[in-house]
């Protein structure tokens, strides 16, 4: 039986409550939280949970075996270290750091103590991602050409991180699941409307060393809602768009093929358009298999699915494209 | 009586031809294009006019006093400068040139010949775009903050122009035409999956010294047609998708604004969603405008709408973006 | 502060009980189930409630002011009666009972006991009909010449009642709402694909002595959802798609007039199609304002929304309908 | 070589000439019509062909072999009978004729003279409706249980038909087309708001003998275009929306089996939701593929798919629709 407790009960935390609640082999023992009304909450909710505003009640705990950290990004390094240090597993809500130097050195403590370190990176627990990834796996789509998502909406500006560390962990975390290629720079722009240099729009150009391409587009402050990925194989392309209630994943039997000719000022492209096919999605809660991963991965101490490679790589992306918006675009190497 | 001869009857000739023909003040005296099919084709649908492979019969004919270019782009410099220095008004498909110089040289010969020089950007003749100025001009949208295209599809390789050549023309005209700030500088990334150098997916950002972004993200292979555009205002959003067959605006009375707040790490937005209101768009052929344009614009000598001064701009904008793509990505003043 | 006895925890009853227990001026004393489980799950959530299995608990219970029944349509009838009887205040889920007599009854015991009668016709406290109503009220669609809805899904086969007696009873009761004409009879034809005479797919038409028409769709075996209603006035025409996230309503303002013409073999139609607006719905839970109705209309003695006569009128047109089904779609008066 | 004469030039008339100017086997000589201005159309469009406003050159022509008679529908009966009488094969635009009896008459003269008699029911031509039947046949819906059909939008009110004779030929034909089972009875209700008897809004249900239903909802009066039909099999269902430009066809592999159970008050019932196929739809003219099987049935002497048994089904449900409509809704047997 895995003791857990849970640091940060604000957007995310009830959430991971609720779902841990119903995962086996595990009991949450304390929640942690700053604000008052939330522990009274939390109490009301939930009687048997040890509701504080004292972290070390759980970081220095000895019966505390693992953390959940779902707090302000900025906080998650100092956290997840005490945490670690203290022989506890951690989870930390995505993304992992605000840095890459502070992830290094999580992963690097969590190897030491042999101790798992995994990144809730939610959307790698969806049948939608997954049916993609098996498809992929499969070799349907044949070789990979681009991966374009559009992640927009009227959203919560965030005072501390721009849109691109608020939205697009999600979308790297997916392009990072989907494509094992690792990507060798990033072009970023972006702007920012509030005059606090925090950009509310900003796009993401993701390059590869092969011929494939990753685009992302971020913003705050569209009208609608969009949460669209296409994903084009040189065999079949993919459009995912996760708004719909259950025919989230097009597969399109589509494709072109470039052939050869020996008049340079010509291309010969063959197309082919097909039927489109939409697989069954189940609606499972994504959250409950980040749960469920976390437990068995401690207890099987094997490597979770969004594990702490995974949430650096994340990191890592971030960075660069924050460098290359702040520097008009410029390419910045991974 | 304009009379006029029209070189070109590949994809985009015909529909200039159709439109033409029905046009006031203007007679189509030559149609020039160097396939013997084509040709035929002419001869059967328009008796009246004559046919040719030989573009002199245009150019240096004294009766001619118009020439419309439907060449490909690389070929609409020379017969322009040719028409101009013979002392015909041009009309010329988009993109104007293939390069800034050669169109700044085409600006200067009309200017000195006192002849109209018009490029046709056919979607500022459309009801829908027209219908998004005037919403901007009375000043319902606020201030502008950004314009987002996304123009892709399973789209026709072209050998000697790359995907923002022949797609992003429309979303620049558009965005040239709606907001009248000229831009200082691009970033653009892109890649060629023919193995050409020539991309096939491109992404492009548009600097302003505003508050003001401008992206747009092209794409010949993507499985689906996708014409939509953003624009947000902080007053009100407009969504204008080109493929909806009468429902082509969509206006939100949707906006965001910043509150004064002492708390620097805090950001006090208010968020207001309205009703959206979608006005009835007029399904006319806008290309019926151009021509109207270019006949008026010779008799009364006037500055027709798609003027040279906004092919330029396109030019600029595009040149520039290659030099970015070509330039990993950096910014390139305009 | 009216005290309350829910009768029935199935699938609306916990809907029912999680609304009135955030309603002011009452409190839930008692659940009553026959499921041993669901008493379980009561005592979980709502360790203040006392959950039973013995209705008399609540029936005859002197403290209990207000008793909601959310059972199988054939038991409404005795429960209410019960209910009444005992001087209780009645709310039913729709709809009301099984036949005409059994409603009107009650409506009289309700009456001569001066006692608040009401039945959940949810439908009528949602922001989307609201809006609907108020732009009738409004003038603004005209002279209402129509109603079409069709509410077909993959659904729930009902051992009792058809699909009429489970789907139409939202759209009659909207349509009641809507339109102050009472109908003067029905059509409805429809089949069971079951072989126990229960129809899955049945369509009504519900005739009006005016020039108003209304046609209702149900079906359970519908490989899609669809919950779309048109209703057409001679000035303006609405489209209500309740499975629209936010874009439940769209108001046309199109129109057709009929001019007279000397020719009787020629019918002269003016058309007008012009915007569509899309006035924003608040998507607050219209079950809190049925909860809110119930117990105000008992404490200040006022005849709520979803009132009794309301209730019998649906069964009479649902009763009727069945009867013109079993006819071979005879028309049934009302 | 079969030399065509066509009557009324109308609305389809023109299409009919533009497709069986490309036929092969076939030269239209002759085109009727009592419109000056449309014979100086065809004059100018169609040099080669005669434009006439005598019927008689077409009807007793010695040369002509085949008569195409698109006019007002109470005129079909008589030209069609005088071209048959003088041996011309002939087709017809739908419906056939304005009653049973005419259509009857027109066959049994068609069949003493080994003539072909087709109708022109065009959406028996188009890919979606053979892809459709192809399905069925190859037994993947399983047995059919169900076809719901609406094709309502704001149309043109005829002064001589109701609705139903103006949209339901296309659903009725299409349903003959896919289930061979012939209906035995029909019942519609519908309105008129014109004040002249003809309805521009109608209800028709078709009932089979079997455990198959269908029905179609048809109106001049709706804010919007909806061209879409349900067909449910035991197996699978499919979709068919005609105004999507190529995702017109959704194959649902959803379906339900009723379980026995020793409790007749339960019904055990199977779901069984699975994935969504599009098959590719093919966008060519189903007017040349009408053009081609009536030279073709000719030459031939086959029985066209669009025949004459087709025309009179579709003219039986009419005419059995009308009467139970002036009938308050009463069963008519067919």
């Amino acid at each position: 039986m895995i003791r857990i407790g849970i640091i940060g009960y604000g957007y995310w935390g009830p959430n991971l409550v609720r779902n841990f609640a119903v995962t086996k082999n595990c009991k949450i023992d304390f929640i942690c939280d700053f604000n008052i009304t939330r522990l009274q909450v939390i109490n009301k909710l939930y009687p048997e949970i040890e509701a504080t505003n004292d972290i070390n009640k759980i970081l220095l705990n000895p019966n505390i075996d693992a953390v959940i950290i779902a707090t302000p990004v900025f906080t998650h390094y100092n956290i997840a270290k005490t945490a670690l240090q203290n022989n506890k597993h951690v989870l930390i809500e995505k993304p992992m750091t605000s840095d890459v130097a502070s992830s290094i050195e999580l992963i690097k403590i969590a190897k030491t103590k042999n101790l798992t370190l995994m990144i809730d990176h939610t959307f790698l627990y969806t049948d939608s991602v997954n049916k993609i990834k098996h498809f992929i796996n499969a070799g349907e789509l044949g070789d990979l050409n681009y991966f374009d998502s559009t992640r927009i909406n009227l959203g919560l500006f965030q005072p501390d991180v721009n849109v691109l560390w608020d939205l697009a962990p999600h979308d790297i975390s997916i392009l990072l699941y989907l494509n094992n290629e690792f990507p060798i720079s990033v072009n970023a722009t972006g702007i920012s409307h509030t005059g606090n240099d925090i950009e509310n729009i900003a796009y993401l150009t993701i390059n590869y060393q092969s011929n494939f391409i990753a685009h992302i587009n971020c913003s705050w402050t569209s009208p609608t809602k969009v949460r669209s990925t296409l994903i084009g194989g040189n065999k079949k392309m993919v459009i995912y768009n996760d708004l719909e209630p259950s025919e989230k994943i097009r597969i399109y039997d589509t494709s072109y093929q470039f052939k050869n000719t020996e008049d340079k000022n010509k291309i010969l492209v063959d197309y082919r358009i097909g039927d489109i096919h939409l697989p069954k999605i189940t609606n499972s809660e994504a959250l409950l298999g980040v749960a469920n991963d976390f437990i068995e991965s401690i207890n099987h101490n094997k490597v979770p699915i969004s594990n702490s490679e995974i949430g650096l790589s994340v990191v890592k992306i971030l960075e660069a494209a924050q460098k290359s918006i702040k520097s008009k675009g410029k390419e910045i190497k991974l």
